[in-house]
């Protein structure tokens, strides 16, 4: 008998059907005898029906009535969710953020959690409840209502599993694990069956969206053992662990990531002087835009380059604000391009390992595809091609890591 | 300089721009520098959307669930308002029945309210803000959701009114006041400026929904001035006074109400002995039917006539359960009659007046209308007509008490 946290994203409960299926999950637990505490999103489209009837009456809307408005999502669902699950015999019963009482600080829209409050839940366990709690939600020391920000459900059941010392922390989603690879660019991505915390934030980072980053490294931080699951099929999927040294060899490369929506850019000539890199971002993440990877080599002739890639859709905004920069700074020239993408190794085992770096470059010339920048971290290299040999670029480096065998077979 | 409580129903804040309407009418108020406290209630057809959902999870979903869905109707409309209030340059702030913390029993569905807290809320007025209320909800004890059942809106604004001992609360609604009678019925049907709490009591209970009869209850008992008035039209409306001995004569008669869904069901010969008009409702009100008028008139030869009134659509229901119920008590005959309609004269006036019933039975019968039952109470009395006589009956006693004309006379 198991203590088990699971969470079930807006899409797996977007219906009724759906949250009777929930139900009927849920139930399949307890009867194993197993107490569960269900985290739920909003039925999918719900807050952003919300957040459209908030832009109607405000441009922009005030954080504290936004969350206010929002937290009603979530509150439907755990309703409806402990209905279904009385009507299965199951008795269950709903908290929201306040009910429980989740303590954050005041940050609305995007709230940190502080401090859980156990007690009302434990008794509900103990009286052979199911706890259904509404994700996304907490509220603050004055009592006002707050939120976690998209995707907070996935950060309240970590924590919620933290507080409770909970045997694992199950996130239900519309993958059946986390994969080598995205399966519809290789045929043969494999479900991996664990995956690190380290390497887990590497790939969700680069975009396989499988979990919410701040859940993993919450989860990370508090040793919660973490499941990624399918909503509606059946399968173990996969365990997101905390490295132990310990422990058997682990693959080199755990998988490869990939992303197609980047865009690079280049100011050329930059004078080689201090505080250059913070006058080329400054004005640009003035503008809101995110910049991902930053490079910048070595001066020659007392000038350098400085590179950098936003996200596609902030291409021309970045552009136009480096034109300007460019100038003040009396650089020689900007470039850019949109058409590229990012394709990166991500593995623990790396760091062991020497040669990754070299077979990656190697699989890719084998190809002859032509590198244009490269950056690394302690367990992940990444490098920018052009977007038409992304595809390409991934079915190699999966077939040359050996990630589309049964066995993964270990380099030396 | 007043305080304020406003209530405004759901078809007031049906829409996005009903709202805007509602927030540009708040701000009006604030600029004649009046504090406002606005009670809301969920968009309409907001709650019925969320029972629906109820209904298909569960076939009686278990009350606590069912409050803490449909609570968010009226958290989802506070939100809304403020920003719209905020967007006009009114600053606002939000409270669900559970942050202002309206203590109710744990009754859930229709819970009683059993103090309010009132010290946010005053704190907000005077700093300068609007005080939007999540209407129709509360909170027990144990941090549980409550609500206060269908029209519950109402009783909160009263009951806020009360504790911020608030100058008025203003009930907006479709109707611009209160009238002498329906004016669909009666062209001179004429808008009361004044009506003391008693006779809207039984214009209330009467069919003339213009409020949620324990919100006027509510009223009366802590001495809250009332007033009725059209969400977007200008007027005065109608204030719903504290009867006061001392001031100028009352009109005889306040209004005339009337009710076409009845059905009246008499068991003749019913043998006269003690316990009998209880074994004759019992049945009926175990079958949750409301029964509205009772007469039983004396007794002759050792049996009575026993004779009440439900709602049209129990009809059917009440008189196959009379057929068993009468055989048991070996009672003669019953009888059944669902093409009747009840018409009302209320009026506090008519407690110091005589001849109040022999003019209406006067009047009534100047038209050839028969009377087929009568009951009374302090300040009303009702008798039962055949339906079609119901419009003729209205107008009749409307002219009968003079309510048409300008200038009411009084009677001697």
């Amino acid at each position: 008998m198991a203590l088990i946290v699971q969470k079930y994203g807006g899409t797996s409960v977007g219906t009724v059907e759906r949250i009777q299926a929930v139900a009927d999950k849920v139930k399949r637990f307890r009867e194993q005898g197993d107490d569960v505490v269900v985290v739920v999103s909003a039925m999918s489209g719900e807050t952003n029906r919300l957040i459209g009837l908030a832009k109607e009456m405000q441009d922009q809307p005030a954080p504290r009535e936004m969350d206010v408005l929002v937290s009603t999502g979530e509150q439907v669902t755990i309703a409806l969710l402990c209905m279904a699950l009385n009507e299965r015999s199951c008795p269950a019963r709903s908290y929201t953020g306040t009910q429980v009482r989740i303590l954050t600080d005041d940050a609305h829209t995007k709230a940190r959690i502080q401090d859980i409050d156990d007690e009302n839940i434990r008794a509900d366990l103990k009286a052979g409840r199911v706890v259904v709690v509404a994700g996304f939600q907490g509220v603050d020391d004055n009592g006002n209502i707050t939120t976690l920000g998209r995707g907070g459900s996935d950060t309240t059941a970590v924590a919620l599993a933290a507080a409770l010392k909970a045997d694992e922390c199950q996130i239900y989603t519309d993958v059946d694990g986390v994969y080598t690879t995205d399966p519809r660019v290789v045929e043969g991505a494999r479900r991996l069956d664990e995956i690190t915390f380290e390497e887990m934030l590497e790939m969700a980072s680069l975009g396989s969206k499988v979990l919410q980053i701040r859940a993993v490294e919450f989860a990370g931080k508090y040793d919660v053992p973490l499941r990624v699951l399918h909503s509606f099929q059946e399968g173990p999927g996969t365990l997101i662990t905390i490295e132990d040294e310990n422990t058997v060899e682990r693959p080199v490369i755990s998988g490869i990531a990939f992303n197609r929506d980047e865009a690079k850019l280049t100011v050329l000539g930059v004078p080689d002087i201090p505080g250059v890199a913070s006058k080329i971002l400054g004005p640009v993440s003035d503008a809101n835009i995110e910049v991902d990877m930053i490079l910048q080599n070595i001066a020659e002739d007392n000038t350098t380059d400085f590179t950098f890639t936003v996200h596609r859709n902030d291409y021309d905004r970045a552009l136009s604000i480096l034109e300007r920069v460019s100038s003040e700074l009396k650089a020689r020239e900007v470039q850019g391009d949109n058409k590229i993408a990012k394709v990166s190794i991500v593995g623990v085992g790396m760091r062991s390992h020497a040669g990754v770096a070299t077979k990656m470059f190697g699989a890719l010339a084998g190809e002859g595809i032509n590198i244009q920048l490269i950056s690394t971290s302690e367990i992940k290299i990444s490098v920018v091609i052009a977007e038409k040999y992304l595809e390409l670029a991934v079915r190699s480096l999966h077939s040359a890591f050996e990630l589309d065998e049964a066995e993964v077979v270990q380099e030396s």
